[in-house]
């Protein structure tokens, strides 16, 4: 019988490290032989990839956002049944780069009042919460002048701007004090190597 | 000040006449001076009907029933919002060539367990029910035979049989007693002109 699968996400701001993290554990627990499965959101199958293409393509203003977020649902829950479920099943460790605090959190900033609703989604449809959630925490001027080195990106960070990204952090900040049980709060400002070391200790931890 | 719309929905087997009689009816209603929305699902808006492709295209086994319960709730939002509810709140009567019910009826035979979850997503993000519910109801080897007279349809009868239809029939049936003060059961296997003049007398005392 394979051992308990463990199902880890990654949260943060832009640029804040989370792809970067997400994949150097995945190395890192590979090369200590745990079978692991490195995912992502939005998409993370092929179904979900589709929805998404669907949500995205087109004018802006084409779908409200109540239906944006029962096809974001529904992308979702095909993540979960074809990819993240089954590997959790065969004991496997699943590390996911975002997953549904990134949609409470954006939610919060764009109609808070619409959270009751995500959250009955998320209990009706989901269900699943993360074994641990990793939010990498940084100043966002650290993580604009880290994305400002990426090619094709600035443009970007205009359209959101500072501001934005500072209330971003808040409103994760403010997920990981309400999901407390789950989430390890890491300070991302610092070399690689060093974050990487402390979210590897902090894994291993929820492993033993 | 608009008066008041209606909300008529259109139930019933395969080629038991609902299409013929939800156009009969806008027809009749038009020409006594109302402003009158014809309607269908799925589909009802540009938005509904390419999630309805995207449910559609390609392997059957693509989408699991919850992930297209998901996806059909947000097509019948995204008609809700851009068809229906704008006729509605202008005073129009609104009628819909399937809706709720039908989603319920295939539910109900495919994977009953999942009726629970049906009606909470139907109740978190759709919230309206007809004011009025159509049932065409007829011993089924009658739409047989007049959907043989139509040209290639003659396949799909064979595909879904007459078994099906039956179990439709009563599927329609017990949601009638189910959500009885809205449903009106019409005799459907006469003449066309009968079960039209028996619809508007029904439509005519809800309008009064
Ligand atoms: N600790 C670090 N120190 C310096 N640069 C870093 C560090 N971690 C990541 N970077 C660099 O910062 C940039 C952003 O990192 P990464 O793409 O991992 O962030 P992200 O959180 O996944 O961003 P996004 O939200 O855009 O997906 C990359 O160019 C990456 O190489
Ligand atoms: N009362 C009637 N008597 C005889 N033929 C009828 C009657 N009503 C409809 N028909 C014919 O029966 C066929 C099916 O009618 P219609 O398409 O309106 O049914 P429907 O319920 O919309 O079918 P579907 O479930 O396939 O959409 C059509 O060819 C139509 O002209
Ligand atoms: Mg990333
Ligand atoms: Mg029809």
């Amino acid at each position: 019988m394979p051992g308990r699968g463990l199902f880890i996400t990654f949260e943060g701001i832009d640029g804040s490290g989370k792809s970067t993290q997400a994949r150097l554990l995945a190395e890192g627990l590979r090369e200590a032989g745990r079978d692991v499965v490195l995912t992502r959101e939005p998409g993370g199958s092929p179904g979900a990839e589709e929805i998404r293409r669907l949500v995205l393509e087109g004018d802006p203003d084409r779908w409200s956002a109540e239906t944006e977020i029962l096809l974001f649902t529904a992308a979702r829950r095909d993540h979960l049944e074809r990819t993240i479920d089954p590997a959790l099943k065969a004991g496997k460790v699943v590390i996911c780069d975002r997953f549904a605090d990134s949609t409470r959190m954006y939610q919060g900033l764009s109609r808070g009042d619409l959270r009751p609703v995500v959250d009955q989604l998320h209990a009706l449809m989901i269900g699943r919460e993360p074994d641990l959630t990793i939010l990498i925490d940084m100043d966002p001027e650290i993580g604009l002048s880290r994305a400002k080195g990426r090619r094709g990106t600035e443009e970007r960070f205009e359209d959101f701007g500072l501001e934005l990204q500072q209330k971003m952090r808040a409103g994760f900040l403010s997920l990981a004090d309400e999901f407390a049980p789950r989430f390890r709060v890491i300070d991302g400002a610092r070399a690689m190597d060093a974050v990487a070391a402390e979210i590897r200790a902090t894994v291993d931890r929820a492993l033993a």
